[in-house]
């Protein structure tokens, strides 16, 4: 299929005939991307023609940078924030200059001077821990290397998981800035391009964090600026599906003026020295408990060397008091975290039996933590230092990520 | 401690003199419900004096039964809803009594005759399917015996996957609502009261379903009416934890006027016969997905002999592509259900390359439902059908759990 692949297509399929881009696909089905937007996938087909003249390559003008504007650099990671320019080329592999960030969004030159480049394209599904690691190192070198701020393009499923990590692994004086898109830039409804812009703007603020940028709500009219470690993604589908947990957003930019509103506290431009601590350790593991769930899970995980375990309980942080001799068996050498599945509010096992049950057998309460933020936590801690250290530093705030009062 | 079980005491610890009732523990502390409602836990003490008078037993007056109002069957499972009665005889044993609860709450006399049991009194993160059977079994007698209803009163913690289970075991032509209590009976910001009379107004309705009686809002104003399946406890503390996820409320019930406002349609009192299939498979696992995590664990469920898995996916509905073979490995004679975690919207595996070979590899959308619901529903159908029927059934929408069109 490699020679058509990009090429627009003409195919004579279920009875009728179709109109659109190849699209690069393992499945072994033709994918055709229609003029709507829309992929769909053929395993039977004709195909009627080949427009030889469609495979356009991309061309742009070369831009110029102005000395009064902050420079700001891009890193492309993939995902649908990235599909416009696979439309144009049909290629996941394009180039992701700034150039075709200019010609896509050509708001962004008044707004900052960026510099881009293609980390990786792959789907956020398959983003790896050693992917966070690869991606803390080079934001660290742009932002040794002088850049303002660094904004990373990322499918929206494990956004908030990579930007949690880059948040604990790397200590940083100026904006880190998580932009994805929920829709792709040739959908009419697509959110890539004012997230894009949002981003922009927050990458001139005096923010000193990492932070995710997307819409607010169903409207264009302004995005949110979520500190990363307190946000997730509640929606499937909607543009507005991050939304901050126990914790308000840090502010909101209006679109297009750019013009932020911050509405908490926040670390500002400066404040931390650049720093980077980006060891990880992947024996760590996030166990969501529901009734009738045995705890042998645990001990399979304990004996294939994991010494790291979020649990996801029920309420203020349960599980079944039968979980309570095996937690006992594995803690003296394992950092052992109790979260929520309500995901908003507080643990507290100090209430019921069980909870102090479990405090005893040498769980430690995750506090108003996320769970997926506690396993990323503690896959940090374990890499970084001595389990006793780590025990004590898991329920401390570090970056943002525990809120010592919650706020309803 | 036996001998000092529910009565009053007065004890000097941490250099302080405390006085309260002693409640029941297996941690081997000292544990008092101090005069505030709080349970205390003291590991070294001193007992001062023991109130021997303060033991009372409880007295109630004898009701007599209005034949002009419906009859209700509440049946208790333990949880905070019924600490009330604990703290004034200071035993998880307690009689659950039709007297005591009306002497409790003497509203509820004016609005249904009501008689009661004891089913449990365990913590809710300790109810497991084989409860969860024997309460479907209860209620279908109830409602075999003529009751008009029936309300469980039930820990907040597992409430909706008890209340799932039912929905799928019990077909009923009367409303069984679920009800509990986020603060218990002696805090002065209870909501134990609140929602039961609410769910005694719901139970003189026209329902016929199963559904979650609670607390809609941090006023005293009025109670949300959940479809069971379709709802979730997303506070840890709030008085107006459960939400419906993907579906408004059925409706809402004034306090304390009992004024119902119905909004959406709902299957009426009547309309389904009387009909229970309790069978439940145990051999039913929810993984979580998580960058990094590896598909091992669906083989060492598999291996135990798991043939049902629930995936609470990323986004749209995916895990990392490395997952692929694994479960191709194990369809063949499995049910696995894709879910997501960001829990609301709707699964769907057709837009991204990773989500169509995971429907290649034998993966099933869960459309709109929960995780947790996909769960029970995956149980239910693996104790009750083939597994060819099953995975024709857990796409359809059998009792609500699948909302056919998700609205924003």
């Amino acid at each position: 299929m490699d020679e058509i692949l990009g090429k627009k297509v003409r195919i004579k399929a279920k009875g009728k005939v179709f109109e659109g881009i190849v699209m690069p696909t393992r499945s072994g089905n033709l994918i055709l991307k229609l003029d709507n937007g829309y992929n769909v996938g053929f395993s039977e087909y004709e195909i009627l023609d080949v427009f030889e003249a469609e495979r356009a390559s991309f061309k742009a003008e070369p831009i110029t940078k102005k000395p009064e504007l902050p420079n700001v650099k891009i890193i492309s990671t993939g995902g649908t924030i990235a599909s416009k320019v696979d439309y144009r080329t049909g290629a996941v592999t394009s180039q992701f200059s700034s150039e075709e960030i200019v010609a896509e969004v050509p708001e962004i030159e008044n707004i900052c001077n960026i510099d881009s480049m293609l980390l990786y394209n792959i789907l956020s599904e398959n983003m790896k821990p050693v992917n966070w690691i690869e991606l803390s190192k080079e934001i660290y070198s742009s932002i040794k290397d002088g850049y303002d701020a660094v904004i990373v393009t990322h499918g929206t499923d494990t956004l908030a998981y990579t930007a949690t990590a880059v948040s604990f692994m790397l200590s940083t004086p100026v904006p880190v800035l998580f932009v994805g898109a929920q829709r792709s830039s040739d959908r009419p409804s697509s959110d890539a391009t004012m997230n894009l812009i949002c981003s922009a703007h927050v990458a001139r603020s005096e923010l000193g964090e990492v932070a995710i940028v997307m819409h607010a709500s169903t409207s264009d009219d302004y995005c949110y600026i979520h500190r990363a470690v307190k946000a997730r993604k509640n929606h499937t589908s909607r543009r507005d599906a991050f939304q901050s947990v126990n914790q308000k957003p840090l502010g909101r930019v209006s679109y297009p003026d750019g013009r932020i509103e911050w509405h908490v506290d926040f670390i500002k431009r400066g404040e931390r020295e650049l720093e980077l601590k980006s060891n990880l350790s992947e024996k760590c593991v996030l166990v969501k408990f529901f009734p009738g769930l045995k705890p042998d899970v645990l001990e399979y995980y304990y004996s294939k060397g994991y010494r790291g375990f979020v649990l996801e309980g029920t309420g203020l942080g349960h599980v079944s008091s039968d979980w309570i001799d095996t937690i006992r068996g594995i803690s003296d050498d394992s950092l052992i975290v109790m979260t929520s599945q309500c995901l908003w509010g507080r643990v507290c096992d100090r209430v019921y039996d069980t909870g102090r049950d479990l405090l005893n057998a040498g769980v430690i309460e995750g506090e108003d933590m996320l769970p997926e933020v506690a396993l990323i936590k503690i896959m940090w801690l374990l890499g970084n230092y001595d389990l006793e250290e780590a025990k004590k530093l898991v329920k401390k705030n570090l970056v943002g990520e525990i809120n010592p009062r919650t706020s309803y």
